[in-house]
């Protein structure tokens, strides 16, 4: 009989984003416990913002404020470092579509750690070419900058947006496990609850339904 | 010499949102544990999305349906009871202006807890005047249809609402603290670390003034 291996945890993240930064220093452990392994999405979050035409939290003055306090709370409770990059926003397209880049799973986790360093860990930020170039290099790919200005790698981080909009994905990072979503470092509890199979929800289905077709009666 | 006592954590809230039902549920036993009072301020949601030109997260389709799922598993840790009321979004403004009377605060909190159950707790709602009065006596407040309509009670919703955003609240719940501010039900585990006074956190005065003064690269 064929062995059933569990399917991986979707990790959507966007460079741009510290929860994202937080999440991705724990997913691994997390998954790792459970016999789980990690597939990172990169995704455009400004694509997800325009999509639901919604504002990120560092567009709302007092809310970007706020994000850096909460993350650099979490940050110490993780004893992470967390530092703003040189700017932000700044535009995060290079990250991803090396981040997207065909390369193996392990050399994927390389990269991918070195840009979240470089981004929220004190490092130069990953707007400067010739700085990622470097980075990439250290992780092990060369020619990253080139390789990820070809057609191929752009339209690989459009379409993983795209399919992280049908998926539902509304915010990064969003963690999808055996189809079921969790949004925000905030929600890797309920991640760690749920692989450990803690979540019987008798009634919820129910409920669920309920809230899908309830009626509003007043909008704004 | 005079005592000092500690200042009220002010709870800012709606009954539009289950987060906040949430929060409710457990602020009390977390201020008593440390010798503080709860002051809770109705405020009006929706004019904090109209302030920042922002979207509710029921507002946003696949939102709407993760922040129910998200909730429950949180009520189902805290072993509580969640249900959607008969009709959201609604206008919560009626139960918004009783829970701002001038009553005692033991009756402040019996009524919130009453309206709050009746939202989200599997109860009738609360736009219904007949229903809501049934509710608002039963707390001990008399005529409470009647006095919430007196301009008194519209504009001390109005007030406490501007001054929750000129005091830099963007959602519910916030809790305040000696300044500082918890947005949402998942920093209630901030709160407690701030109230043991576990947050110190050398370096992040300078991190959040370079944070504040950052330049963007790009925008959307």
């Amino acid at each position: 009989m064929p062995t059933l291996m569990p399917t991986p945890i979707r990790f959507y993240f966007d460079f741009i984003s510290p929860y994202a930064y937080l999440a991705w220093h724990r997913i691994h452990a997390i998954a790792e416990a459970h016999g789980r392994t990690v597939e990172p999405v990169p995704i455009l979050f400004a694509a997800l913002l325009n999509h639901w035409g919604h504002k990120g939290p560092a567009e709302i003055p007092p809310k970007r404020m706020y994000v850096l306090k909460d993350t650099l709370r979490t940050a110490h409770t993780f004893g992470l470092r967390l530092e703003p990059p040189p700017t932000h926003p700044f535009n995060p397209l290079l990250g991803l579509r090396i981040a997207s880049l065909d390369v193996d799973a392990s050399t994927r986790r390389a990269v991918i750690d070195a840009l979240f360093a470089a981004t929220w860990g004190g490092g130069d930020g990953i707007t400067d070419a010739a700085s990622v170039a470097r980075i990439a290099a250290t992780a092990g790919i060369d020619d990253a900058i080139a390789r990820a200005a070809e057609p191929a790698a752009k339209a690989r981080v459009r379409a993983a947006t795209d399919a992280a909009l049908a998926a539902g994905v509304f915010g990064v990072p969003t963690m999808v496990c055996d189809d079921e979503l969790f949004w925000g470092v905030d929600s890797l509890h309920h991640l760690e609850r749920f692989l450990r199979g803690e979540m019987q929800t008798p009634g919820d289905a129910e409920i669920l339904a309920r809230w899908g077709s309830l009626k509003a009666s007043a909008t704004r």
